[in-house]
């Protein structure tokens, strides 16, 4: 199990790989985000994406996926859940047919002055698309415990 | 048709009912954010959620509904799409038999300098559940039309 102290700042990694069909992106937007533009080619045409792309939404939750896949792959991590994140953009339209993956780096980590069995970690993750273009960023902030809390960095 | 010129700062909007069920945590969090804890009440019970909750995705999703339902059911809204969100908190757990509400007030509007066909805003949003307490909050960017390129605010 990988704990606070095992943390390694600035070393990327690169996981995932997730196709994008037509039908996903259509039953997503029609639950959660039925703008025109994500339901009709024709509609879609209209604007600047020029066809149906994916939902905002459904980009980040298929990273989701694919950081889920990817924590439960390796040794584990004993994250404690994460509290939000910060400076998601979205940066390309995602289409039916691309072949996303991810990037992580993990660029900031403290100890929790109030709770010293926990530590508080910043992480870069990139989404790119099969042509290696950045199509989503955020900064996720997560929780994760420590394995000595009297420890200091 | 609303316009960047129509937008006025500091007034909260309150719109949105939605129903979390428990059939639906579950399909999103399978597809999506298969973590045990959003799966399962017996290895939810051993962490802080209780039971199963809904995937903060999931919550920003039907919040999405939520907002593309009121944008549509107004005189509509001349919106060019949004480049991303900042500060996005998941504030409280959301659980199977809530229903969220929502809250939107627009913080923030200026002029794009280098194109002046748009505007670029931000606005607050806030989802609550059944008892009025926030369970996401978030800051979204928005890109919108101007009626008059040539105006100044």
């Amino acid at each position: 199990m990988r704990y606070y102290e095992d943390i390694e700042l600035n070393k990327p990694q690169r996981f995932g790989s997730k196709q994008v069909t037509r039908e996903e992106v259509i039953d997503f937007a029609s639950k959660y985000d039925p703008q025109p533009f994500h339901l009709s080619d024709e509609i879609a045409a209209q604007t600047h994406f020029g066809r149906i792309s994916a939902s905002g939404w459904h980009t980040a939750s298929m990273v989701m996926r694919m950081v889920v896949d990817y924590m439960s792959s390796g040794e584990g991590q004993a994250g404690l859940g994460s509290p939000g994140v910060d400076e998601l953009r979205w940066v390309k339209p995602v289409y039916p047919g691309d072949t996303l993956s991810c990037e992580t780096e993990m660029v900031e980590k403290r100890r929790s002055r109030n709770r010293p069995e926990m530590g508080i970690t910043k992480s870069k993750l990139t989404c790119f698309n099969q042509h290696g273009e950045v199509v989503m960023t955020y900064i996720a902030n997560g929780l994760i415990r420590t394995r000595d809390p009297g420890g200091v960095d």
